[in-house]
């Protein structure tokens, strides 16, 4: 006999598991409103050519499109492994209310996956760092411009 | 007389000043590949209801739809504002060389962005964060089953 968070759970592995023969990556989520309406995603990085489709951002994705909402507040994300920082923060900017996931960072570097890895670059100092991040100044505070337009629009939609 | 890196960089905070007097976010970036083609993004998160179309994520995937590919080493990403979290793990997932940026992450929180505010969350111990994000205990390691399938897989593509 299994909770229902088990059952969800146990759902978003049987999409990873399911997502291996579809082509795409062993990662599986769902986005479950607090009134219990579920939407999935897969890992489509090598079948979309898109980088960003992970599983957790596949459902954020498609429960946002589905609601018509970029905001999912109170509702709860299940993933087959703990998300990587992309999911997290994906997460975090839909305002997801909490996040429950089966394996973890280091079964995922066991499988080949860097999620551990941009964790860690997440806590380098920017010296160590296998990327380079850098600001560029630029001449007359160009970089503020952007945000001066941002905060004189009347009718902006903040989130 | 600017350099070809300010070139770019002022034309990301261009996209990002028009974007909002086109319903979005004041945030733009583009990809550049080592030979020289742009491929741009600007945030429309409202606009699109995905709280991941992010001016960083939007530019990565139209030049991996773009170029056919889920990978982008060698490509640069210029971007009008320090990329936030979620920008920063898309670009080590595109696996760009390298990310120059105009404003930085307190510009943006000055703007009203949380940028800043989830550096902080990547950061915060556990106990202390806003988001819970917890790993269930399954039964019969049910967990390992979608890696079990990816090792399994003959014809894998590896990400």
């Amino acid at each position: 006999m299994s909770t229902v968070e088990e059952q969800f759970l146990a759902r978003a592995i049987a999409l990873a598991t399911q997502n291996v023969y579809d082509g795409g990556g062993p990662f599986g989520a769902l986005i479950v409103t607090p009134d219990g309406r579920a939407f999935e995603g897969a890992n489509r990085v090598t079948a979309n050519n898109d980088p960003t489709a992970h599983a957790e951002v596949m459902a954020i994705r498609n429960a946002c499109s589905s609601l018509g909402t970029f905001d999912l507040t109170g509702c709860t994300l299940y993933t087959s492994c703990e998300p990587c920082p992309l999911c997290l923060a994906a997460a975090l900017w839909a305002r997801v209310d909490s996040i429950s996931f089966a394996a973890d960072r280091h079964d995922a570097a066991k499988a080949g996956f860097d999620d551990a890895v941009f964790y860690e670059f997440f806590e380098a100092p920017v010296a160590e760092r296998s990327m380079q991040v850098r600001q560029m100044e630029l001449p007359d505070s160009a970089s503020a411009e952007p945000f001066r337009a941002w905060a004189d629009l009347p009718d902006r939609i903040d989130y």
